[in-house]
């Protein structure tokens, strides 16, 4: 059976994740879900695609992706189903899997007729909450084997792009947009970057300073910025042992210069390029 | 084997949750357990309760719910276990079921009896964690089967009510008190309402402005109030893709006049309506 | 299988623990994975190896907690895999283990091998994120059957200690570090007692109060302070329904002075002692 991520901004204070969970083991008691994130910022369905695409190779070969960051819902937004190889992701047509879906175009692209499901034995969805009343019942029905992308819509041909701000060149270098601090307070930029860059002699440059690109976190000292390719492939300027967004008092919405040595970059482009994989 | 849905106060930061898992599966390997939610604010049994109600009809048809908000652990307060058709739930009998018991009586009520459970195998619980030490042993006992409820304790009849604020009659209207913010921001009122009120004209009046009653979220501007009868079926004021207790100021302990038209609410009578069900 | 509890300073707000627990799934489908706390302070590996010891005897007697509170990541910091009856714990050996160890030595403890696993199949770690390349495929393993503890490395006879603060002995008793705030604003010692010291007249003091050891939250007024030995055996400030750290304005970093009579604890020697054990 399939295994069941959720990604969503949700949160995980209130009651909306279970609820959905309880939906989802309804319909399909052996389901096996896994919380990828209920983190994803408000209404953010670009950060959500941005780690969506992220998560994406290290997933079980055959999985299931609910993704539920829908500012949309109840208009009339189409749901898309994707399948890539044996992965599945079902998500709002906002921009979410655009990343995802041009990284590696889908194999098979639907999206959801409801009116259909409903003709077939679901409940009518409310207005407000389709993880509940939509996503859950289409996933568990995908991951129990009771329903079929046949069943589930009807085959389209293109999907909405993402609106996440984008690297791009500029006098001396790339700027790279800082769209997300983690938990660690991590600056996360939207510059997908190959891991042998670091160690090449690069730097990055806030307002005010100038920061080596190195491998990992331990190689500078206590309370030292430094830059480096993250486990995402993204780059991303971190303080050792601290948060750099308080540290360096920067957050989402500003850029980091990556320097550009005057023969380029070899390995970017300005175009994205893939990380070293694991599978 | 049913599924345990945990509803606590614990929040997820510290190690109680996962402790309680432990000792789910140390008595019963095969379990499945799920978070309905651990974001209850801390010793507040009534909006536990709004939660476990609201969530109720989506849970599985066999499930147990153990809902373990619990400031008076290790008095004499009684440990309910109660059984509506093939669900289970196992609360503190501190008003939590309250709203769960009213809306559907109880098939089958009991009182835990710790001495008998103790009697028969159960290690000695300490004076301050009756989530690990009763409440996941008795759910783990009840889920796979090595306890039924009658080796759990004996019949009881009756339950100790909500402190839920609840909405009242007032000139112009119904006074909705505001009970939660959500992750989003949302304010939500103890007020029960049909979804089909949106779409009635009405309206919901704060201390400085008059918002309209619509059906989802995407009915009005980014960054406008808007009323809506949220996916639990109780009034929630929101501020699109945006957070309303931050933009309008109020939160809970402040409440909303619904606006009564002349012939009344039709639907609402003063008294709580079960909101639609998919089931 | 061997249940897989996770026990990190992740968070849970980014992808990162989902991302983990994807990768546990690609290698060993039927895997059932708990979460511990993702709530680790950030880089506090003392505090995880606190919540650890604490946590393990609640655990299924057969089961694995990979741990993962890391800032040496990518360095030449060993990764221990310790083996305590049939319990398996996976650590960095930065000190995380020292408290489980020192309580319940080790029956057989080796430090990962990466390139050996490397040689036989695990595809080569990046350098920043471990707990989803190195210990994610480890335990997977290990719970799956497919891994032994001889293909993940070499026998190794010692760990780091541990940072956390201890308490130590003082005029009038015995001075306990606070080191952690829980959910509810309790602040917990690092003091471990023996529950039986409720009732013994005990008091502890802060600079300005003296508050009674009690044996459960509600012996006091609501709003009041009180002190006890908690469900981990540790000496703990509460308030009762409310928080302590923002009530008495102490935290992290403060200490209580547990008074000692003047024929002594009896139960406490300024040595630890285990608390008293469900099992």
């Amino acid at each position: 059976m399939l295994p069941i991520f959720l990604l969503t901004d949700f949160g995980i204070d209130d009651p909306y994740v279970g609820i959905m969970k309880g939906r989802i083991l309804a319909d399909c008691p052996a389901a096996t879900i896994v919380d990828l994130s209920h983190g994803v910022p408000p209404q953010r369905a670009d950060i959500a695609g941005l780690w969506l695409a992220s998560a994406w190779r290290h997933l079980p070969a055959a999985a299931l992706c609910a993704a539920v960051v829908d500012p949309g819902v109840g208009t009339a937004r189409r749901i898309l189903l994707g399948r890539i190889g044996r992965r599945w992701i079902l998500a709002p047509d906002n921009g979410l899997a655009d990343e995802l879906f041009t990284d590696s175009p889908p194999d098979a692209l639907c999206a959801v007729d409801i009116d259909r499901l409903v003709e077939t034995g679901l409940p009518s969805p409310g207005a407000t909450f389709h993880g509940r009343d939509v996503f859950a019942p289409v996933a568990a029905g995908l991951a129990g084997g009771s329903l079929g992308p046949k069943e589930i819509g009807s085959r389209v041909d293109g999907w909405a792009p993402s609106s996440l701000p984008r690297p791009r060149p500029a006098s001396g270098g790339l700027l790279c947009p800082i769209v997300h601090v983690d938990h660690y307070g991590n600056l996360i930029t939207s510059a997908r970057l190959t891991v042998d860059m670091a160690g090449e002699g690069l730097h990055v440059r806030t307002a005010d300073r100038r920061v080596a690109l190195v491998r990992t976190y331990a190689e500078v000292a206590v309370g030292e910025p430094l830059a480096l390719v993250n486990s995402f492939g993204l780059l991303e300027l971190a303080v050792r042992d601290g948060s750099a967004t308080r540290a360096l008092r920067i957050g989402p919405g500003d850029e980091l210069l990556l320097e550009v040595p005057p023969g380029g970059l070899g390995c970017y482009s300005g175009e994205e390029k893939q990380d070293t994989g694991t599978e």
